[in-house]
């Protein structure tokens, strides 16, 4: 079995790190190098030329098309092999694999699995990005870890108070029973504090009366998102859809995990908030403090890492907060023997 | 069979090296965390929490408690949880294994074997340690070199004369035989030399007035406590015990010997002395003369360790100042044998 | 099979490396120590005393004897234990590999197969090599790349169109069709332009006054020698060996391609050129652009290796400018065939 979910349409880069130079980046095992089309798209392809072995990225863009550096084997954007210098025929097996690609939110995605199943409609769709109502903050951050000890951590409220005392946790939270429910692919953990007085942020940015009721909901879309939404409500104001999207102090908190290898992975991060939103210094701000707090999970996530690497069948003693850690770790499973046994499938026939 | 004798106390730190504040250090392929008790008393426990195995030296010591960085399970000097937070339950899988500990001659020791056989008595004794009539000089290295090695080396007193051309030894002593015997888990090579002018150390700190007797004995109990006894007496003192007491010049070079893993290992050294006990710049000359020493062996002994980790299988052809080396060997070959088969004997019954 | 061919000649230093202060280099996997004898003949011998496997580099040249540095077992320049301090008898191991050695051309060859097999006649001639009517440029890098990938490209002029078009390629040569041919263990792939205008280094030190006929034609002895013959003569002076002798400009690139171990290769080089012979400038200005242009090549099949590394199972898709490549893959698989065959004959009979 795969270590790494393929169907799916994964991070690869910041839109603002493909241009016409060649750009070159590791996902799930495999280089691959981006660049623009004359006309601006984003193209993904397999950086490695099927004859010696170049790194396409090593070679030049011509027009649309990426000639290879060691003999001039030419591909346009869908890998197709255009040119063999020194012959006519081009040989079948002259092709470079092209990723599909979507751009949104200010990066590129590619779709790992089979060309036929790319359906962009499954991209989490963020209806708060690109609306005026919303300011953003944004970054990114290379773990030294498997993505799985990342998105156990990502639907585990309960590391907060610990690993993040001195940027975004505090101690009272510490014994808070979090639940944890699923919802196909999505493991949802958090909670909703009611009738208590306002958290500093949200006593700065939306200065409530009174009371307040605020939510904290942890969201892993199996394998590769993660959204924390917060927020804050006059107390009694309910806990439907409807009052959180009236709420005068709100966060969403976007992560995009994608497996660079074993062990590794890319982390790109960005927060939408509803206060603020033009103000450049609180954006600064954001960024300041969520690189912080994100710094802290990598050296934590990084040492277990190392720990997993050097003994390899260590097993958790589980703990009340891990309810969001074993059903996402379960649906992880879930997805990959159901790509094994889909790649077995036609042998079977 | 292990790469290792578990049974044994090992050097783990330098006294000033343990304090309140957290400290990590790998031991037969172990981490172990560090600290002292608010009393003062050395404590090493696993450095891996049960839960999802962050290091605890990420954590926080609190009183005599040491609390997980990543989700504050707390745990107490003898390795049992006492809280996790979410829950009341404690798992019974909670613990963290715990070293028994003895902190003597400036170094705190830690028993890496069943916890149970862990005997004090058995911690090698130094009468002379601690006393007004002996000076200290003390160091570490570490050594990118199988403990093995090392041990060989300390057994081994006709390599001084070519290593340590430039520090401790000299050509005279190139073809002089070396006796060896064995007593225990002790393997004892050296010589006397009879009726001699006194060496230039002697001459400087003892000043004779006529010929020496010197002897220079190379002890090693296997796996991991190396002295060399050193001294010069008038000539026809005899070669007792009481005669070495009452020698004008004497020196007791310790080394502890402790695995990291294999192919690295800690090594923890002082020297006593019987001469200008009380002279600062003389504990620094004999500090800066053995370092410069170790690092000689250092270099040569890593040098052999990079063949041997690309070559395994090379055999040594073996000569006669290898009698102490070839007896060791096989005192070690002996505790491992015996360690292995004491662990394998339950299953057996 | 073994990855390398033994029964070889390789350049193993320049001569000025080689003096009486010992120098350690790995060849096909194995430590080399380097020295000159008093008489100033290059001697090589395993850099491993059989006795410890201290590397004997770190060792003393007494004489034409080397000095073990750990216990003194002194050696002569054919391996011959001579000493064994402390004890009388030579232990019939005692024994170090000495290698076959020949020094020509400002470089010292060892022979790496058995050496009753080693025939000086072997080494490949050279007969314009220090003669007055040639000039001598050269340098040394060191690849992080097989062998293998290396030779590939010394026998494919394809590439310099691509890899080279900052230094000595042009894109005018990208589809002209490569011939190749072998001889032997000698693969010849190249190609003559005729009555074409002269190229721009042709035109500055030869200025033919019409149109000429050159050559550029790519040798590789499998396994390690390359040379390229590039020439220039008056259009219609035929072909032959004897108006390539008359040419006015004409320079022959050597290559001697050294294993280091799987995966990196000493990389020595020369050219030599019949123009501006004793110019001190030119000679500099030779040095610099084959320099570039292996750098070039460097970066290159690095990036390759580290691919074929992680993806061992890759195939190329063949093109026709891989004709003298697929000839001198089929080469080197006869002669490790032929290698590994004679080695298990003995057992067979």
């Amino acid at each position: 079995m795969s270590a790494f979910v393929r169907s799916e349409w994964y991070a690869i880069a910041r839109s603002e790190e493909v241009s016409r130079t060649l750009f070159k980046r590791t996902i799930l095992g495999e280089d691959i190098v981006l660049f623009r089309t004359l006309a601006g798209e984003a193209v993904a392809l397999r950086d490695r030329c099927p004859h010696r072995f170049a790194p396409l990225s090593m070679g030049t863009l011509k027009g649309d098309t990426l000639e290879c550096g060691y003999h001039g084997l030419t591909f346009d954007c869908a890998g197709r092999c255009l040119r063999v210098p020194g012959q006519e025929r081009i040989p079948p097996g002259a092709v470079v694999k092209s990723y599909p690609v979507v751009e949104r939110y200010g990066l590129v995605f590619g779709w790992m699995g089979d060309a036929a199943l790319a359906d962009r409609a499954e991209l989490t769709d963020i209806a708060q990005y690109g609306t005026p109502d919303w300011g953003v903050s944004r970054g990114y951050h290379h773990f030294g870890a498997n993505y799985l000890n990342i998105i156990d951590n990502l639907v585990d409220p309960a590391h907060t108070s610990f690993v993040h005392r001195r940027t975004i946790g505090n101690t009272a939270a510490e014994d808070i029973v979090i639940e944890a429910r699923e919802d196909g692919y999505t493991v949802c953990a958090g909670r909703w504090v009611d009738n208590a007085p306002p958290v500093p942020v949200v006593q700065r940015f939306a200065a409530p009366a009174g009371m307040v009721d605020r939510w904290q909901l942890y969201y892993l879309k199996v394998p590769s998102v993660s959204w924390v939404d917060f927020g804050s409500l006059d107390a009694g104001s309910g806990h439907t859809p409807e009052a959180q999207a009236r709420a005068p102090y709100r966060v969403l908190s976007y992560a995009f995990l994608t497996p660079e290898k074993v062990g590794a992975t890319h982390y790109f991060w960005f927060q939408l908030r509803n206060v603020a939103v033009d103000d450049a210094a609180v954006t600064a701000e954001f960024e300041a403090l969520y690189r912080a707090t994100f710094d802290e999970d990598k050296a934590l996530l990084e040492a277990i890492q190392r720990t997993e690497d050097r003994d390899p069948g260590l097993t958790p003693v589980r703990i009340a907060s891990d309810a969001g850690v074993v059903r996402l770790r379960r649906i992880v499973e879930r997805r990959l023997a159901a790509e094994a046994s889909s790649i077995e499938a036609p042998s079977r026939g």
